[in-house]
């Protein structure tokens, strides 16, 4: 008997998709970006994405305190918003809760997901709390909203476009490895369980014309970069050397969770974006790459020499 | 050490409740009724809900076919947006799933999720999909939209208002009961598996200026009348002999995922809302007692008796 997982995450999205194709509403763009886009008329939209973590898939609850769970629960979907180019303006919180929660866990949970949800003044307004015969699951929806002009595709990479990071990447997937290796005093862990959201970024870089495709980086750029790639039909070079890391670049390419934005700019305003950018934020944005025409392809350079490396993504099966 | 899940469904609800209540948007209306509103200005909202579905606490997979699970899972949020009296227009659904699935089930599942969404030409529009070590777990968010003069809250009844729901009480529970007694021949098991949303009668009962407060019966008009009871700071009277059911009146009043609507009429308006109903839907809308001032009190009356039973409503802890 096939098991029915044996597809993969890709695969039964793209099912998904294909199955329900026949319903559409006009204004309303669905699966395939960061987030769903839902016209609201008169030059402005909401974006809308929905996340689960799901306790020895996404955490393990031994190591990661209710704390920055709760924190880290609602900024994996802010990031999502923030790769939309607009700002978040409400979330949603679902709970299955086990038996057997320590005193206390539920409340410091709330007060992880508060304190981001103060930071960026997003109110919760609603969700739903049931029990779980077995793990923890925790399934968050957030919603953003911003003007149509700031919304910012995967289709939309042009031939051309130099590529962008907002920050180093692989420190969280180094903090995992660490974690699974019992090296607990590692200070990569923190990181891995405690991501800040790009959320001013992504608002910033949604306001520049020049910004053309966007996304954020969960699965790792090997795997996320190839969604841009494909729904923009273009080929994409990345120079190796480039990547801000200090970790190993098989785990900042490879490894998840960074939660960094990964955006292409149009070339002549690249300098102009990168610096502006940097002025504001007071860190760099990152060129890695460059977009050009093709086949969507994902060529590594390294000394400017193709590479073949066997880096791919982090998939949830 | 005391358990966190002690203080029950309703207490964690309204802890979040205060806990957030810092954080507000103009326009937004969270926690305390089926669905958050979202103005989107010029006269119309969205309305937001969500609904955790987890295996072993609101479903047993032996029992309930995987296409009947998915229609389930976004019948029980079609008619959290019906009960704001507003047409549903997009989904969102998140999916952990363990190993071990037989073939076929998750294209069954999503089959039975599909039929419902073309019913009511309700698009997906996104959701995640990730693997579970133990049982299925499965969120969804569902969204609708109308105008503004057409939202319906819990909080608007008035003194005076009759009491009406839009069908039969009890089905449901009694299903649930027979399969956990084994009597797998039992004809309200099918109900129980397959809950209708009162999607148009929801819609046509918001069009209606005289219907008031509304909201969806999952956990049992005993204890969803008191929410309603609680947010207009009224009393209600219910006749126990006028619940329309075919199954003891406390597995009516008591057991919960019924799915038809409860909502309160103005008094001189009740007799054409009423005609009117049964003349589009061809059945009645079943008037079962009526709002009074007071404290927020529910009375039951038998043959015009005060009786006091104890029913409760369905919590999920």
């Amino acid at each position: 008997m096939k098991d029915a997982l044996s597809q993969g995450e890709f695969g039964l999205i793209d099912q998904i998709r294909r199955q329900f194709g026949d319903l559409t509403h006009e204004g309303m763009t669905g699966i395939g970006d960061d987030c769903a886009i839902l016209s609201q008329g008169h030059g402005r939209s909401w974006v809308v994405t929905t996340d689960m973590l799901v306790e020895e898939v996404h955490f393990l609850r031994a190591y990661i305190s209710p704390f920055d769970l709760g924190y880290k629960s609602l900024a994996v979907n802010l990031s999502d918003v923030a790769a939309m180019g607009v700002a978040p303006c409400a979330s949603f919180l679902s709970l299955a809760l086990p038996a057997g929660l320590p005193e206390g866990w539920i409340e410091a949970f709330l007060e992880g997901y508060h304190a981001l949800s103060v930071r960026y003044n997003v109110p919760l307004l609603g969700g739903d709390t049931t029990s779980s015969r077995d793990g923890l699951s925790i399934s968050v929806t957030a919603l953003g909203q911003g003007e149509d002009t700031h919304l910012k595709c995967r289709k939309d990479a042009r031939p051309g476009d130099i590529l962008f990071v907002t920050g180093r990447l692989g420190d969280s997937a180094q903090g995992l490895h660490d974690l699974l290796d019992g090296r607990l005093d590692s200070p990569f862990i923190p990181i891995h369980h405690h991501p800040e959201p790009a959320v001013e970024e992504g608002v910033w870089l949604g306001s520049q014309s020049a910004v053309h495709a966007m996304m954020d980086l969960s699965d790792g750029l090997a795997s996320d970069l190839r969604h841009i790639l494909k729904a923009s039909w273009v080929k994409a070079e990345v120079s190796v050397e480039k990547i801000p890391t200090r970790v190993p670049v098989e785990l900042a390419v490879a490894g998840g969770e960074d939660y960094q934005l990964l955006c292409t700019v149009e070339a002549q305003d690249a300098p102009l974006v990168q610096q502006q950018f940097e002025a504001r934020f007071g860190r760099p944005l990152y060129p890695i790459g460059r977009i050009v025409e093709g086949e969507p392809v994902l060529i590594w350079r390294q000394k400017g020499q193709e590479i073949h490396p066997d880096w791919k993504g982090f998939t949830h099966f």
